[in-house]
């Protein structure tokens, strides 16, 4: 066959541009550089607690049924979440995790040189997705290791932003707003700003973090997730609650038959058994508390969190912190650390059960001796 | 709370022209419509006869692992993938099924006014994603019920399209080209012209139907998936085989944590088991027959197919066609039809166990009496 040397792909200008970059380097790669497996596995913020086993069973009896494509609409997820939820079907939207709910968003919304704001050190790949559709981020640092809201929203009025971005708890640092605090500020969304809220790890938080929001409001979208509190990151069942003409809109553009049947099935069984999502967020209450003790008797600040990860400070600056990161790795424990300051004087450990944090402490008194040494 | 009115999400201009459409709604919205399930789900292209047993107990054990994310890159998977095909792990893409791969590449590729060719009839979820990124699609009919790749090629070359889409097997038809047949026109691909090679059906086919193709080759992108002859849809994985260039360039785009953890244990499990795929490969060839047979006892004519699906020709135009759909969904038996002449014919039958074709048989002869008269 003849290969004439022809110039192959033509990728649009914004493609072109764009670096084939990751948001994060998964624990997998990173094992199979290092040539050795994690014994803990604490830094992709997943909860090493798992779902409830009604899920498991679930997922298990739908892996049979994996022949018929999951229902495109999500109906029976959708309409449970409503009512849990007391709004309407039309207000939910579930999609491939929050990750690919804020693609989809983005797409709907951010064009070339359209501008978006967030924190700096807040979700990569919220600004990943952003970028991929050409739009311009403002960053703004965080305050008191919490993102700011009422200067992103100053800020978004300042540059006309089509979005703004705002985890509440925050990740990286764990750090949150009252929903009182945040109720207080929507008035100051921009006209034509969308404000994304981001309550990935709300179910962890005091009660009262969530804030009163009018479901038709159309100012603001809220991102929830089964792979937190839940359990169930690799499943990939995100959801987006929001005004209906907002959710609709995700109907343009989403991949209608994404969702995994047995993820779907899973997300139901697991919304339903309350009583275990209540039990695994007091186990992950009592784990942080050990990270904290653990932190203290090395003499290290646990900030506090509203999530099921701790940002310990470690007394130093982001060298330091990197340098605790690295021990910690090289000995097996796989944690992770903010990108950006202030929160890069922290490494970030995730809540597991005392096999995995009694390990952590175990190395901590050895890594903080090699790190600063 | 004041809730001012204001104007809420701006979407961009393309998304603001976007229909809010589905490609296809889905069987189970169907049952929801008419207020019964169906007794035979023939409809959606799935493989009944469902994937391997090692798959099945690869996503249950998976799925007491659920807590974690899967791996970014699925790189077992990956590398299982380029050692079955014979090229580089740098060669292929897993994605969210071939839906998600064809949205991404549509991504990559295709701006507001870009060009892109296709059959009219063929796969609506691809023209969606076209459309969906301001593409503007030519559609070209097909030949004596085959797309027609000369036509097609030569149409590119006149519109300079960025993408060209040809499916082998075809969906609807169930019709097919030879490799050989397909070998010969590549050296028609345009200049920065991208030929998809969507054989998401082609494990069915005869010995001969995949083309070779030199996988550096910059002006073919192929398509598989999970989803068809390993009868695994409701996992949604696909994975797309390329030069390693147009590969790398989906990384700058992807849901990275898009994947399921569940679905590529089930993927690596079901391609490691090509036994069972063997076996399942002939037990549709064997319905595909029985609905050859169902047909001709009923005096319609069953088109050559080298899928899992027949197209059955109903003997007159699409109305006719339709009616026979109805009636069928009225009895309980999910089939579909191709969307546009000449395939509207026909309607479409997958391959099923004999407890589905003998619904089927059972229904047909009192469905075209109701038809006809």
């Amino acid at each position: 066959m003849t290969q004439n040397r022809r110039h192959g792909p033509r990728l649009t200008a914004l493609a072109e541009s764009l670096p084939a970059s990751v948001p994060f380097v998964g624990p997998e790669a990173q094992e199979r550089i290092q040539g050795f497996e994690f014994k803990a596995r604490l830094g992709a913020n997943e909860n090493v607690f798992g779902p409830s086993p009604k899920a498991i069973d679930a997922m298990e009896r739908a892996a049979r049924d994996i022949w018929m494509y999951g229902d495109p609409e999500s109906h029976d997820l959708r309409h449970a979440l409503a009512a849990h939820h007391g709004v309407n079907p039309e207000n939910i939207m579930v999609g491939e995790g929050i990750d690919g709910l804020l693609g989809y968003l983005a797409r709907l919304t951010v064009g070339p040189g359209d501008t978006v704001v967030t924190s700096d050190g807040a979700y990569p790949t919220f600004n990943y997705h952003v970028a991929g559709f050409g739009g311009v981020l403002e960053k703004l640092p965080y305050r008191d290791d919490r993102e700011d809201l009422p200067a992103l929203l100053a800020r978004a009025a300042e540059v006309d932003a089509k979005l703004v971005y705002f985890a509440n708890p925050d990740n990286p640092m764990g750090s949150w707003l009252t929903g009182a605090e945040i109720e207080a500020a929507l008035d100051d969304i921009p006209d034509g700003t969308v404000l994304i809220l981001d309550e990935a790890y709300v179910e962890f938080a005091p009660l009262g973090t969530a804030p009163q929001i009018d479901i038709d409001d159309p100012r603001v979208i809220r991102m929830r997730t089964f792979s937190k509190a839940y359990g169930m990151a690799g499943a990939r069942v995100g959801y987006a609650m929001a005004a209906e003409p907002l959710i609709t809109a995700f109907n343009k553009i989403r991949n209608h038959f994404g969702m995994n049947r047995a993820a779907q099935a899973g997300a139901l069984a697991a919304l339903a058994d309350q009583q275990y999502l209540a039990e695994n967020i007091a186990r992950v209450a009592a784990a942080r508390e050990q990270i904290n003790r653990i932190a203290a008797e090395n003499g290290l600040t646990a900030l506090p969190s509203a999530t099921n990860f701790v940002a310990i400070d470690c007394g130093g600056d982001e060298t330091l912190a990197k340098a605790v990161l690295d021990a910690l790795v090289a000995r097996g424990i796989f944690v992770r650390m903010p990108f950006a300051a202030p929160g890069n004087r922290c490494i970030r450990l995730s809540c597991g059960p005392d096999r995995d944090l009694a390990l952590f402490a175990s190395a901590l008194p050895g890594v903080l001796q090699a790190a600063r040494g």
